[in-house]
């Protein structure tokens, strides 16, 4: 019998207090994790002008995922699709002003245009952590250390999912010697990057598409098989070692299909995946040394990744790593006994808080039941009753929801029952 | 020499790790109190249909201060201005699988096209709390005494702000009784709400372009001017009660031309600013009995408040308030002897992390004095040096950066110092 109910957006989500709770969880686990490697917490606007992807974010993001519209000044702006090239701005204007490493980290809203599906909405959350300022295969394990960091603190580090890792450099001197360079390259990485998603006919047509001759396409095949190709990269050599030290090495496999779809990764590329696959990638991430160049300011180099909540939260809840999270419950409800005793409910309610104890009061004079019914709904531990006898005495009516025993109590004796 | 250097959007704002730890520890402030009075956290979407608030958030918001897009399938839509039209929504969508009361609030972003100045942005993060299912002066009483606590929790209520409280009703009956009435009304709020932001000259001229007669003023001028007026009002006798029983009634006084600028506003009204003046509104709220319902659900009377960050922040400078916050320090800086003992370096790291506590890693072998400035510079109490010798002996070199003192240890007792 809805009259006219507005529904939300399609593909945006309403947290109420159970999501909201989760999502308080995951974030707090993010924050530890973060914390842990020495990382701190920063955030940038939801809008951006749209030239601040046009650089390097790739055609499919900007064009076709982005919410865009126009400001009352002209201006053309985008509702943020990913967080690095803000970041790179953001370090951009600050240059020479910021400590050298810059570790930082970022959950927040983001929004792409995607047909709303099984691990995709429209608006979603996004951890992002990067590390500025440093060079070599060592920091680019650091972010793959803290990916498996991540695993270990949600318990999917008991061989749910893996993180796959390949450098973008070592494909390319792979391809070249496969006679794949200049031009053809953008075209070899969109196809590598298809490798999964489509059929082996399907991925032959689209290769085909794109211009490359059976030959050619043999060769990349034969490429996307080759386990040990990372013994080739002193740089991925340098990454495994490096993993072994962080004590990650068990999470991380080389995995040469793995690209990414954005343009500004320069070397080290890496996703995780549950290992069943059946979700798309949890997490993404790689370096970039162009960026901060490109948003306008001096050559930082950068390594970071980023994670969706939804395909994440999917995995965690696939292996039970979700735990079942109550809003936080209130401590104590001080019930209505009547309309004529709400005055001093209000009175003794403020004691309980100025304890430092999260106290609620009932807002009606409803029966008695009933108010102790909700509270034992909303899993709250204990309910107070004031009637005029207690209150003329000075006294409360302690009652513990789950013994059900009450007990006379001067305030202060009750504070100290219910802090136990 | 910053060549193309791509500005931020206009009105928006950088979240360094310095103003992101500010805006946590507003958030934590925030948490602490809803919690203290049994509210949940909960969120809504960005995005909503425009039609949300065609209803009844007033034309300024929705016409002149909306970032509003079409989406890809053609439908308008809002970055939301506000968040009262999307809980009303969100109630309407779950109505009877509710708990009731439903107490509940938020802290996120919002949008508005405002003229970028001190105490406002166009992107600014707002409080909301709002109780619903609850009829009556206490319900509005209860987030009266919210918004005290908060001031109480951040040291504001020594007197630099006040809670300034009316009642739409009151204000109805009393305009009637001066033959303002029907269709004239709501240009009487408007020029009630005008009364504090001009001259007398300037409201007086205003009030003619609305089309009152010079008695009319006259009748309103005395009518803003009656101090006593909240005692004809059976509703606003007893929400001062209330708050005294709250201990909130100090921070709150009576204000006939408080009437805020929402359409959906039924009773009660309050606001909060600085007793100084000099800035705009620090929260606003009211009783909005009708919204629930215009938005398709069954009725359902609420009372709320929201509170935007910028003006609260400039109101906590100005009474020195606000502390000085380091983004979350590490505890330990593991340095980098030299290039052949980084791994080692990460392997100490990773131990010290497993104990819980935040480590971070120097990322290059720099020379040793350069690493311990750094460790100055982020506040950073200890550094830790693995050479040969401490490696080849399971020990390491704890430097406490306060006192300079530096001890061999095993890691163990180098992790009990650490952990003090």
């Amino acid at each position: 019998m809805k009259r006219n109910l507005i529904n939300p957006v399609k593909g945006t989500r309403d947290f109420y207090p159970e999501s909201m709770a989760q999502r308080t969880w995951l974030y707090e686990r993010i924050r530890a994790v973060g914390r842990r490697f020495g990382y701190q917490e920063y955030e940038g606007p939801a809008l951006e002008p749209i030239a601040l992807y046009a650089a390097k974010s790739g055609d499919e993001l900007v064009k076709e995922q982005a919410f865009v519209l126009t400001d009352r000044g002209g201006d053309a702006l985008a509702m943020r699709p990913e967080l690095t090239p803000t970041l790179a701005r953001m370090i951009a204007q600050r240059q020479g002003r910021l400590p050298s490493p810059v570790r930082w980290w970022s959950f927040g809203s983001f929004w792409r245009y995607e047909r709303p599906q099984k691990g995709r909405t429209r608006e979603f959350l996004q951890w992002n952590i990067d590390l500025l300022g440093v060079l070599g295969a060592e920091a680019d394990a650091e972010l793959v250390a803290i990916a498996a960091e991540f695993f270990r603190e949600t318990g999917l580090d008991d061989g749910s999912v893996v993180v796959q890792v390949n450098d973008r450099a070592l494909m390319e001197s792979a391809l070249a010697e496969a006679g794949i360079a200049g031009e053809a390259k953008g075209s070899a990485f969109k196809l590598i990057d298809k490798r999964e998603k489509l059929s082996a006919q399907e991925w032959r047509e689209y290769a085909g598409s794109l211009g490359f001759v059976a030959s050619q396409v043999d060769a990349l095949a034969a490429l996307l098989e080759n386990r040990d190709l990372w013994r080739e990269s002193e740089g991925l050599v340098r990454l495994f070692e490096a993993l072994e030290a962080y004590g990650a090495r068990d999470l991380v496999e080389f995995e040469p299909s793995v690209i990414r779809g954005l343009d500004y990764y320069t070397g080290t590329v890496f996703e995780a995946r549950d290992r069943d696959g059946e979700f798309r990638a949890i997490l993404g991430g790689g370096r970039y040394d162009d960026l901060v160049a490109e948003v306008g300011g001096d050559p930082v180099p950068g390594v970071g990744f980023a994670m969706g909540d939804v395909v994440v939260s999917l995995v965690l809840k696939k292996y039970g790593k979700m735990p079942e999270i109550r809003p936080a419950p209130t401590r104590v409800l001080v019930t209505q006994f009547s309309a004529e005793m709400f005055l001093p409910a209000i009175r003794i309610a403020s004691v309980f808080r100025r304890a430092g104890i999260e106290t609620e009061v009932y807002p009606t004079p409803a029966k008695m039941g009933k108010q102790f019914r909700y509270a034992d709904q909303q899993g709250i531990p204990f309910a107070v009753v004031v009637g005029p006898d207690e209150e003329a005495a000075g006294r409360l009516a302690l009652k513990s929801m789950a013994s059900g025993e009450q007990e006379t109590l001067r305030p202060e004796e009750a504070i100290d029952r219910v802090k136990g």
